[in-house]
């Protein structure tokens, strides 16, 4: 046989593998036979790929179902524990980590403060993470999904730039994979946040999303017809940075004037320290110093109807609302999604998103685009890592409807 | 056999006609042994394939090629002139359509103005020119394709807003269809030019752009990976209204300060007449009445070093080399080009645009973008409404190098 034509066929077959294993996983109870007609695949390479799913224990078989006529037919699903995941969220002040099963259940959780570790120490603590997390693991383990703040290249698993930790052209994944022996995928913390949503967030039928994550720093995620859209370069939905005002604030990126200088947890700290020591009939001045105010207090302060902390807060949702009222005409994608830290502000803060949004869009757009806050509670970026493995290395996602 | 199952072979076999046509298209001259080989489908399959296109007239034999031990191959190509496209711009001012062949050459031009006409009367009018331009037309006709401003519904054929034209639900290609007994295709005048740019532009192995089209309106139109992206309501790249300014100068979408209020055609000229008449050394203020000021004076006087004319074309530049910038952060697509009547303005005009381009982005991603001028002199929508046409019947673009 030719070689080009082997490797098309060895190609092919991968391929029905992973259709085989996302239809079973989708649509679980099923039989050989409704998988086939799902398919559109042949009953005897359904049988063949079902048997090697089987033998590696990715499908098992449930029992005799309901007979249609003939034979009864015996239905398959995958179990959930069929295999094991490690999702890493790499955060600014501490790394998390989690083994997940297949529908993203968290078996096991560890934390690990940074305390300001960055360079080749912050790696060291990823590492005692991955060691304590992979001690705990009971079952076949699928691999490792690491979410990280930066600018990463997924395909080639390098940090290009991860400005907080200082780490610059940093071959992670394959550091990671000679240590552990084991699969491991990297991406932007934003975009596994979006993959989370968009596997475990329970979205139905939605096939595009923009997922937008608003802490620290800001970024967004975006899910194009049912897969991660990263761009020429990684750097897709990379909004923090975009230039929104005329204020000169400095920026961590060198430039002035960016999303993240009014619309970060960073900046409204920043704006209340600024502006406390001016206002005497708010809360904030009452905290011990200017310089002492935490996001929680901003938080308290808000939650507490004080003048100061709305305004903060408002302007920095009108400011996040324009930006996505760029995004609604850059993408039309009817689903926004808001995310991260910032979304403690709830109701009121997400009112002045959606207005201002909506005016700095064509209103045929805005009319159809919905913003709403995420469904997942906590967890976010390690199930988003732990979706971006399963989805490299079964091919397999929930989302979409499967 | 199962119903299924037919409708996925017949599937199948549309799939490899369009991709053996598609290769022959692409790499002619051609041998059918190394269609097989690069398809990666059997050489049964392609031989098939291949009489019935030679049938349909869309392939021909060219002689025998070198052998290269065995028998000499047979060698095929897709003649120039296998089909005759009708590609149309429905422009503000005037209607322009062309006949052009598979290779985008014009065999036939014909313009005819709207004189102000909209609604049923632009319509009939557009009628008209197909009629006009049906006539001239020698070979087997594929069918027309269509780019019109405003937001285009591509799949259903339904022009559901196009302001100027005071078109809306407008079921445009169904009704040319009965008419003109053809296959039709409308898309958005922007999406149409960065087809034409993709398709013919000879941008070589290049698979994703975005191209901004500056005219009397602003949108882009967005290729990523090989295919024209719309978004979910038809609408991705409408950034014409999204709000960059708090100028409070109203738009004709309903909406104040959108981008087209300051970068588009029409805003520099309403921005001349504004400030002409205070500026008593400027070319500008030579011309009779200030609200007679043109698009063509302002190009005299901004190619004459005219002071005035310089800052508003540059002010013009500057917000949008802005949106320009945030378009890099949200898509990360690296190659950016620029169509329409306001790259008249040439060097000048582009820097000022890179200039803020790259100051609003984040610099990793600035760095890797390149912002071009387009390389199709004219006919832009007109090839790029052929080039929807031809994608969608055929299967078939020289664009990302087939």
């Amino acid at each position: 046989m030719h070689v080009f034509q082997k490797a098309t066929n060895q190609r092919t077959r991968a391929i029905n593998e992973q259709l085989v294993l996302r239809t079973i996983y989708g649509r679980a109870p099923i039989s050989r036979a409704e998988v086939a007609r799902v398919t559109g695949l042949t009953r005897t390479t359904v049988s063949d790929v079902v048997d090697q799913l089987l033998g590696s224990g990715l499908v098992e078989e449930l029992g005799l179902g309901r007979s249609t006529g003939g034979k009864a037919p015996m239905l398959l699903q995958v179990p959930d524990d069929a295999r094991h995941l490690i999702g890493i969220d790499v955060g600014d002040s501490q790394l998390s980590g989690a083994v997940v099963n297949l529908r993203g259940e968290v078996c096991e959780r560890l934390e690990l403060p940074l305390d300001g570790r960055n360079g080749e120490q912050a790696l060291s603590r990823l590492e005692a993470l991955l060691d304590g997390l992979i001690a705990t693991v009971e079952r076949p383990l699928l691999g490792i999904g690491i979410g990280t703040p930066g600018l990463i290249d997924t395909s080639a698993g390098i940090v290009r730039w991860a400005v907080n930790l200082d780490w610059r052209e940093l071959p992670l994944a394959e550091r990671l994979q000679q240590r552990h022996q084991l699969p491991v995928h990297i991406a932007n913390d934003s975009h596994a946040a979006a993959l989370a949503e968009f596997t475990f967030g329970g979205h139905g039928q939605m096939r595009s999303m923009l997922v937008v994550k608003v802490g620290r720093g800001i970024g967004a995620g975006v899910v194009l017809n049912g897969a991660l859209y990263q761009g020429d370069g990684f750097g897709a939905g990379e909004i923090g940075h975009s230039s929104v005002a005329d204020n000169h604030r400095p920026c961590r990126c060198g430039s002035t004037g960016c999303l993240e200088t009014i619309a970060s947890t960073r900046a409204v700290v920043q704006r209340a320290r600024e502006l406390a020591p001016h206002a005497p009939e708010s809360l904030l001045h009452a905290v011990a110093s200017p310089d002492g105010i935490t996001f929680e207090d901003l938080v308290a302060a808000f939650a507490g109807g004080d003048q100061l902390a709305t305004e903060i807060v408002t302007d920095a949702a009108h400011h996040l609302g324009r930006s996505i009222g760029a995004l609604v005409g850059a993408f039309n994608v009817q689903h926004i999604i808001l995310v991260g830290e910032m979304t403690v502000f709830g109701e009121p803060w997400l009112a002045a998103i959606r207005r201002e949004a909506h005016r700095s869009a064509l209103a045929l757009l805005a009319d159809e685009t919905s913003i709403e806050l995420g469904r997942l509670e906590s967890n976010l970026v390690v199930l988003g890592a732990a979706a971006l493995l399963m989805t490299r290395e079964l091919g397999v996602s929930l989302g979409g409807a499967g």
